[in-house]
């Protein structure tokens, strides 16, 4: 096939009355698709059902400490679930408080308190005039309403498949004392699927922020969602390259089990030093008398430990590879040569990123919800949902079955093509 | 027995004396007793047990909506959980979010929210000068805590058994733009086990608040915990008392099934008028994408509605009202005649309050603790952990088997028999 900017006007106006053609017929289908957001499907919750058997009206709900996990107290957590979750964190229980059921929720909270109370007794950020984060881009869009939320001025940063662009956070963290964080999906990242390289965590590591609480969000959200037995990505741990470069404080791990059992009735953790941690309890400790033990006991006791959740990630891998490799097999096929998109080719995580041509998202993402497909509005993964060239789309292949998702690709990529044509054509 | 204000120096010197004896005598029993917090006992959480079996691995986890309740989704809560909790907080299910675990977390967060981004629009908090609250005592420590954190003035209203002082609590919100809120547990209140007079609720609903953002924190954490069937304390409902009066966005309602279920693992809830809840949505938008709708179901499919809560609440009754019964034997018998103290007999609830001498609380506390029994910190039921009186004792009759808590009230009232001689022989 001839790339489209090759062609001639009259070869693509020949082009696009086929395409609209087809773009008519599948709007004779009524199709109701969803791709927009990173949910597993049900065939992946199944996975996760005999978690409802683990606990029932014989089983003794004292965790290893003795305690009745259905009465009041344990405020961060039992023991056998700092362990669990540290494990999936890859810290040690003592670095970990668990939460409730969605490590949103927690970077909420956290963000919450820098800004009532601030971090370790430093100026809340509501008496500061101004606050800023850095956002590598394209990232994870409620990341992004949290810090709009609070009023929080986010900065694009630029992802590389190594990571953000570290030459440009290290000069903006260390000349600006108002850049008081960084969101960062760093393993499979939301929407890319780039995982931070070695370098990559080191110069996190060792960054000279002018600001004393500045703090790096690192939303290790996918850590063992891998989609193949091999090629896996691994990520160096940041909190232990942060004590070695002698910033032990600089860095917030979240995780949470949500896309390992079920999404909403997980568990959720915070790993960071022991200082920002009695930090967060003494917060925490006003906050709440507790969290869902029953439900920490209930994931213990189900995956025992990290073997039994890297033995349930390869059964997810199994429903979702197929998935992820059907919709790269489309992308393929029908604009592996037309020079008007890219995408991403993960080894896991949640998503596919696409680059249309400049200017083209949100006319791709609108035509394919006309015929019924609904794609993840463009500009969502960029802060305030403007993303400068309007060329991001976020492909989500997750929750449909694989033949729904067939279909729905099929209508993207002929979608990208429309708007292609179009925006080509408009330039002759 | 003769009161002993009535008593010589001689006659209370030789009481003291006994008084030591017996004192002694439980020391060398090396007790480890606690009746310092309001948590359920073994007994009643087995009540609950078969809540850990009606969902399992063959149940179908869909809400009465369609929606899987094993993913992602329903940000305020599944219909027939607000359905449940609107029963049980006797408003309809529109006017309820259904939040996570704790109510106490709830109503951190509304406090936290006024103070980041401001009521229903209105100014947050954080840019005014001074917030203040009205605080009726003895109250609940750890509402105090959520304001005192929160750096808000605490201003102390005199309980009544009616409940607050209204001449007071209407002079003062009329008055003062910076009062901006009131903690009221109204039915069978921490500590006292007191129940809001229809009056009183109708005075509340009228009130006429300088502060436009003025909200009433109607903790109705006791309204179905009954210890009796007759006699049981009734109460109005405030939200449709707040309408009738035209002031429909003045309250917060809080609920949870934290003492009717599993403490920890129950499900909290939120009542107010669409205003305030629309208000509240936006920042749980943000917050989180849901929270546990598998625990939500599970209650849902165990209680059915409020009969089956009523029936489950009966049996709470059961093995609270011989401890409640117990403790006051042993203050009716030991101290009925002494005037040494006053004490409450609540219908419902959780506690007894006690009111000690002048002065004498923080003794009879600590002599208490220093034979093994842990009561309530004494000031704890007042802001800032100050007792004017230094006078109030909070007794927790819940947790301890009928044994203990039998032996632990024996040394309670003997540890205020021995302060009181004290402070009487001082003054002599």
């Amino acid at each position: 096939m001839t790339a489209y900017k090759d062609r001639s006007k009259e070869e693509l106006l020949q082009e696009k009355s086929q395409l609209e053609a087809q773009y008519k017929e599948f709007q004779g289908k009524g199709l109701k698709l969803d791709m927009s957001r990173g949910k597993p499907s049900a065939a992946q919750l199944d996975l996760s059902m005999g978690m409802m058997d683990v606990l029932d009206s014989f089983t003794d709900l004292k965790c290893e400490a003795g305690i009745d996990c259905r009465n009041y107290g344990v405020m961060d957590g039992i023991p056998e679930a700092k362990r669990l979750l540290g494990e999936l964190i890859e810290v040690p229980a003592d670095n970990i408080i668990i939460y409730g059921n969605s490590s949103l929720n927690v970077m909420f909270d956290v963000v919450s308190h820098a800004f009532t109370h601030g971090i370790m007794g430093m100026t809340p950020w509501h008496k500061l005039d101004k606050v800023k984060f850095l956002c590598p881009v394209p990232g994870y869009d409620r990341h992004f309403a949290i810090t709009e939320y609070f009023g929080v001025e986010m900065i694009n940063v630029p992802m590389t498949p190594q990571g953000p662009d570290m030459d440009l956070v290290e000069k903006l963290v260390s000349e600006d004392e108002a850049i008081k964080g960084i969101w960062c999906v760093p393993k499979y990242s939301n929407p890319q699927g780039y995982t931070y390289s070695d370098e990559t965590v080191r110069r996190f590591a060792a960054l000279k922020p002018a600001a004393k609480d500045f703090r790096i969000f690192w939303d290790n959200a996918y850590n063992v969602h891998h989609l193949y037995d091999e090629p896996q990505d691994v990520i160096l741990e940041l909190l232990s390259e942060c004590e070695k470069a002698g910033n032990p404080d600089m860095v917030y791990k979240f995780s949470s089990t949500s896309k390992i059992s079920f999404p909403g009735s997980g568990v959720a953790a915070i790993s960071a030093s022991k200082a920002n941690l009695d930090d967060l309890r003494t917060h925490l400790t006003i906050q709440t008398i507790g969290h869902d033990k029953l439900n920490q006991l209930r994931h213990v006791r189900y995956f025992k430990d990290i073997h039994g959740i890297e033995t349930q990630m390869k059964k997810h891998a199994e429903i979702l590879r197929p998935k992820f490799e059907a919709v790269l097999e489309i992308l393929d096929r029908e604009l592996g040569d037309l020079e008007i998109g890219t995408w991403t080719k993960p080894h896991g995580g949640y998503f596919i990123s696409f680059e249309a041509l400049d200017g083209c998202a949100k006319a791709i993402v609108a035509k394919a919800k006309e015929a019924g497909v609904v794609m993840t509005g463009a500009g969502a993964t960029y802060p305030y949902k403007k993303d400068p060239h309007d060329s991001n789309i976020r492909i989500a292949p997750s929750f449909p079955p694989i033949d729904e998702l067939v279909q729905a690709t099929e209508l993207f990529v002929l979608c990208v093509k429309l708007v292609s044509v179009d925006k080509l054509l408009e330039n002759m």
